[in-house]
């Protein structure tokens, strides 16, 4: 494939999905595209519960939320071959080329799923002026994974294609569900970056220049989402008061004790309950009550800390009103320690590409949580190397906005710079 | 009409009502129906806003939802004519007999409106078994509305009847919204009793035995239902927290010291937070939260005691967040305090039919709340007299339950002891 | 003893009691001169650990304070001859008369302890103009439990006197802390009405007037006291906030939660957390807090209802902030339902009196709460009767006023009544 | 002076105030002894109300404590003449010294004030050891103000014996009230450093090793100092509960509410409410509480905004209850932001002393919270330079410690270090 045809065919791909956007554990579509290219580039493919830990698998959509979109996909272009895989949703792809030669295990991850914003209808946005806005409504490739979904096969493209002249073992990680922080931890139970020497996240955006990059961002915070029941007994308000087990009592308890969780002196925290619904009628002493909570820390052990404070409220509150709780984590994400090592490697890449116009080493600007980390943390405890790449591109608007938009030209850019990562990283021989 | 007659068509009347249910400030076709009515029998009629101050009407349905109504209501007999009158969900009737003879005003009220309950499917449920189960889902009249107004009408029918052998003046009152206790006050406002000597409210069933009478029944409580707002600031959780304004802080203070309000020595009280909905996202500060509460009293200045604690509290619960509230009172009740000389009339009447086989003068029983206090109240601050009667009958399950009937033959003995008690109250001097 | 020597003994006891009052479990003196005084008049003696049990003694003061009373005892008329039995704060009474003869066995309250309160210093302060007024500075007989045990002196004068003319067994058991609660749940444990077929409880004045007399009063509400303690970890509030745990964030989720307990439908009911003290700096996280909280119910069962609760909020409570608790019973009272056939014969002594106006069989008239109800609940339980009397009396100012005061012409009214019961009862058969 | 006898004149002087250690505002003997000193030396003295303002005067004891403190002044070797400038507790002194040679203004802080600790009586405690422990029960130099009061009295001396090498002119603040950070800001608002050009504030110790310099401390926490009172209506909690204004469930919400003040996404933020006392009684509606609070931020924008919110949430609070409240701002500072350029002559000057090994320009560790700030805002807002200086020492405990000890050789090279920046500081030209 040439440049030409390969910067072409990257924009086909993103556009493809961008018309077609899925939620998290419900990228069936793209996942069986995916996997279709990637089988036919010559991949080894491991697929669905072969790469996700059924266990370790946070915030899922129900049964019938996953069974309505099968029908959806097969009506919207998935790749029926691939569709078993996929139809409960685990949607995770790894795609494996082993040269045979010598050398370290290289992965990197691209995720896929979108998130519940209804794309910008305006004429002045580019995707509804071209005609490649979401299908979809109130869902929306609003933060880029449609991009790297795009950028994951133009890499398998370039590895395909310079296959002889690699060395080791390269696995390209097709994640689903990053946004809630949810999929990664599945993926990583499952085993999927324990033998790997090097790994790579990136993220298209964010906040960094168009041209620039940044080769170790570490600036996400550890985090917890988590869904909360209190179950107690409804009784006539007015009649039998006293049979009553008021569960907003329990909730309210909680929303000021969960706020009140002391700060933490080792660096930043947050928590917040969102949402709150409880209760079925004015004059019913309310039976149950659910919070969405979320905590973050700035490292994994204060948010931690703040979690495990969550928790003894949650179940205190509980008791005090005499009834039942549940805790469910929808979502979890560790703080972010790149390998500097690394990063100097993927930094030198950059640099030598024509394009990038300034690299920079190391970033600590909050940008938001990444479950990327779970990947990270394991192959790091392993004796690997692991760093979170940004690519800055013009954005139209911010990152989970309506009017969302890149730069396609920054596709291309991060496909040579990761593939000139890949190339370096190949005769790179692993210190442990 | 002969007595068979009449039995017949109050079963035909109560039937139809039941098939037909309308919530409260919806009763367009009921209340079309009544007016048409008692037009044929003779009445003077005054309806809708003629009757019902729009000020002081509580709890109304949305401009929508009564709009919806309208073509439902004339797509299911509702009569045209009439319409204009109801269509903006005023939907309360007066029909007024005046002899010209000297004599009392007596005044009795009737109330109108079904429950969002969806009746029971059931097989051996009667109205289901023989064909009169409510044609609208989650609608019906599990309280026994339906029977009150084919009441009201069967009771009308006597009077137009005997019209020559009776005196005074005699008006019936069809009330809207009487669950919720949201229509009463209106018409009491609109002046509906202000000339009334004698007022009689009823109702069929709660807990009385079957052809069983209670005179007077004092056991209701004062009350009232409040719908709070906590109208704050959303911001992003993790990256903004100080710029916003925390509804949920705001909810949970309140619902702690709502229910914290201090008992009154002088008599029962209760109160209750119902309901909580808030907040738009497990990562946002809420902006906002809904709560529904209710308060009660053995007596209205009990109620007005907890109300009023109400009032600061969710007050001081905005203000220590520095954000905005609003309180709508959508529903209010009084305590009711019947008077024994008129009850002892009714319940002389009582005693002379030949059905009832035993009466009450007083009964204390709490029967939750009941907004023909405004009526009573107003009566009696005029000097007049004013009772609630309950006529006891089989119940095929409690009040508001998806089962609840009645025994049909209850609704001749009825008519028939308030017809006794009406020829005996218009010859009846008012001692002021 | 003639009856006019008998009036002027019962001036003289009772002023000398009023002039050295002596909190709860620290009537040494006043135990040593009951106990002197009976042994004289020929009673056999219980005493101290004898009629208590260590286990059920709420609320004792520590060691400490009761060590330092018994110097000031000895030092103010106290019987050295019975020191030994009160000296650890134990000083119950029971003086028992056996005649030997066949009978039932009669036995009476009385209590002996004084309260908190400075006596009013002011001219017209009787006690005070009359020289009688306490010598303890803050401390005083300002419930009457100097006339009762200066009764329960005179009683056992006459009983003494007419032993001969008696049947049967009598006990006057002489109570200390009464106030509070806390001492009858201990002499009750140890067995002290086990054998008892008759019981009478007395109080002077509560409101009745003077010489009226109430035979059976059962407004007495059931009450639990309890001290409460939460204890964190402290830490400073700058440096280390997350290596604190906020024993004042538990209290203050306690605080409003206790209140926010539910009404009971059954009944009265009460709660209240009356003192709270806690932390020690402004910027240290609170280590400890002490909670004083009391409940009341119009049952028992009520009050269980709302101690229970309690029980769990404190628990639930220091459970979300990682913390200890304890709670400590410190006073608890059951409700009250006399034997209406023993008030029966109880008012026909009083209204046989010359002296007494009016009587009242039962009132329900609230009137706080009494721990007699232990003894009254297990005489019936093991088939006895009991009753709590009241004899009105003028009061210069309400119970627990630094100006109460007695007329002191209702001691030997009292005396004279209870005599009489004691005369009637000793041959009354108990029917079981 | 030789340099020999600074020195031991500089022990003597600090151990002198270690003996006679007194508390905030109380400082009496401590200032007159100054103000003698410094007479004698040659400074013209501005003291007592001249030199702060009593409207911005927190957190002072009251009278009673103040006059109570007069006597034990007077016995202890205050010098009589000054006592009238003192003896309300208006303890600061400035003493000025002007060249009436050009050149610019130049002030420096020492603070005089003790704290509530015992100290240490353990034998190894060097002041216990050679006999210069404090005298004083509960009260203890444990922070160095002694020293930092010896040290402005060195410096004095030598400026004094230098006059004549001088320019411009010369203020010594000596401050009292530092703990709590109570003092500063009222001789700030009396005008103190209106004319000021040069201003520097010195502590010994604060971690920083011995012989250490850091000339620019900007760790220190914006903090505000609250008082709390919520006055409501207490009423007989079983009696009357209605008639009570429950001043501890308001106090019970300002505690939650207060700590779950949300996290400011600029920089660190605390609050505590470290105390609270409140309620009369078990069974008497509370109608008091007193909370003590503190509040800190990483800049004074913080923690402006911690405290408005707290004072949000007492307002919103006591409104809830219907009580009253009252908030003092007993102790506040601001954030700290050294002039670097300042900074930098100061430490030349530090550099070129033979004995201090090490010299930091600009350190940013947190050290709690200091009044200084104030008089540094002051001199920055009218275009002059402020800096605050730590010369590092052996320390025997930390700061607060009952064990608390410097290196007495710290004196003089603190001394000297000063006295060089003076001479240096005087011939800078200061451009604005």
């Amino acid at each position: 494939m040439t440049v030409k045809e390969l910067r072409e065919q990257l924009i086909t791909w993103r556009r493809d999905f961008h018309q077609y956007p899925e939620k998290g554990f419900l990228e069936m579509r793209t996942a069986s595209i995916v996997a279709d290219t990637l089988h036919h580039l010559g991949f080894s493919l491991q697929l669905g519960k072969e790469v996700m830990s059924e266990a370790e698998c946070m915030g899922k959509p129900n049964d019938e939320e996953t069974k309505a979109h099968i029908e959806w996909a097969l009506d919207n272009g998935a790749q029926e071959a691939y569709m078993d895989h996929f139809s409960e949703g685990y949607t995770g792809v790894v795609a494996s080329i082993d040269t045979n030669r010598p050398g370290p295990t290289i992965a990197l991850r691209f995720d896929m799923d979108a998130l519940p914003i209804h794309e910008s209808e305006e004429a002045n946005h580019i995707p509804n002026k071209e005609g490649y806005r979401s299908k979809v409504p109130n869902t929306m490739h609003a933060c880029g994974h449609d991009s790297h979904t795009a950028m994951g096969l133009g890499l398998a493209t370039l590895i395909a294609e310079n296959k002889e002249k690699l060395q080791g073992k390269i696995k390209l990680i097709f994640q689903p569900a990053e946004e809630g922080t949810r999929g990664a931890k599945s993926m990583t139970s499952a085993g999927v970056v324990d033998d790997v020497d090097y790994f790579i996240a990136t993220h298209i955006g964010t906040g960094v220049p168009h041209h620039h990059f940044v080769a170790a961002n570490n600036g996400f915070l550890a985090t917890s989402k988590l869904d909360i029941q209190f179950d107690g007994i409804a009784s006539h308000a007015g009649g039998k008061p006293e049979e009553g087990k008021n569960a907003l009592l329990a909730a309210a308890s909680a929303i000021l004790n969960i706020h009140a969780i002391p700060r933490h002196s080792k660096g930043s925290s947050r928590v917040n309950v969102g949402e709150i619904h409880g209760g079925s009628g004015r004059n019913i002493i309310a039976s149950h009550a659910n919070l969405l909570v979320e905590t973050r820390g700035e490292t994994s052990e204060i948010n931690d800390y703040i979690k495990d404070h969550v928790f003894s409220i949650v179940e205190g509150a509980a008791n005090m009103h005499q009834i039942n709780y549940g805790i469910d984590v929808v979502g979890e994400a560790l703080d972010c320690k790149c390998s500097v090592e690394l990063a100097e490697i993927v930094q030198k890449c950059a640099d030598s590409h024509a394009v990038i116009e300034k690299s920079i080493l190391e970033s600590n600007e909050s940008a938001g949580s990444e479950d990327a980390t779970y990947f990270m943390e394991k192959v790091q405890q392993n004796g690997g190397l692991a760093t979170y790449c940004v690519f800055g591109t013009e954005l139209a608007a911010g990152h989970h906005n309506e009017k969302f938009d890149i730069d396609e030209s920054s596709l291309l850019v991060g496909v040579e710079v990761l593939y000139q990562a890949v190339k370096e990283l190949v005769v790179t021989e692993i210190k442990r």
